[in-house]
């Protein structure tokens, strides 16, 4: 059926982050909602945030579009341009090809559950703080193209 | 920025319903969060249903996938196969081609308040419970073809 039984789609805190990347992300659970639901246009994922996670490397899309919006607890959006409280309800989107990285932190006492949405062609990116890449077949990369695997 | 001011991003109960569709919608506000954030892949609007309201006429997508998620207040879900309550963190998945019809109704006595996103071909779709087809062209017909205008 279409409304979604949350509690029955797993929740994982999986990451291919290089491991010395990947420590940022270890409290970051999150439940793919798109492909047990049918969606084949956009991904979806439900994400949980512990506290003293963050959401990932602060990163930007080449082409993709991302949208996010909170729904408990607290995070700070993370960008370029500064630090900004995200509480229930408020709303972020991140256009493709936009080399503004950003990224959600949990520095609150409690989880915090935000949505994000993805649509458009993946086609790679690049983390903002940290010298890596992603390439459109998956793979990380310095920024020069070496191989982090 | 990234994050939305969304009190500055125009509220608006448009809609091109033929006249005689149009009344179960005339407590819909809506904001449209992609065009005003650069967002080219994806549609997203932050709906908010008056009490009566609903969402739509009940209708499917050829296509397109849709996505539903309730930030506050209570709805409920309808669809071919019945009513489904929806409370804030809830989420619903309407992935295109599936003729299961769906509309949220805000049945209780104070707002309710959701984000919905389409992604893929908007190719038109059909309205369950009235004799309406939306093209892919955006015009309206009876289910045998006929112009509403």
């Amino acid at each position: 059926m279409p409304k979604l039984d949350l509690d029955t789609i797993p929740q994982v805190n999986l990451t291919d982050y290089p491991p010395q990347f990947a420590h940022v992300v270890a409290g970051r659970w999150y439940r793919r909602l798109g492909p047990p639901s049918g969606l084949t246009h956009m991904g979806v994922s439900q994400v949980t945030l512990k506290p003293g996670a963050q959401s990932s490397q602060r990163h930007w899309h080449a082409a993709e579009d991302e949208f996010v919006v909170m729904l408990s607890g607290a995070a700070v959006l993370i960008d370029d341009d500064g630090e900004y409280p995200m509480r229930p309800g408020d709303c972020a989107s991140f256009p493709g090809g936009v080399r503004n990285g950003h990224v959600l932190v949990n520095r609150s006492a409690e989880d915090c559950v935000f949505i994000a949405v993805g649509a458009g062609p993946d086609t790679g990116g690049g983390y903002s703080d940290i010298d890596m890449l992603w390439r459109a077949d998956g793979r990380y990369t310095t920024k020069t193209g070496e191989e982090y695997r």
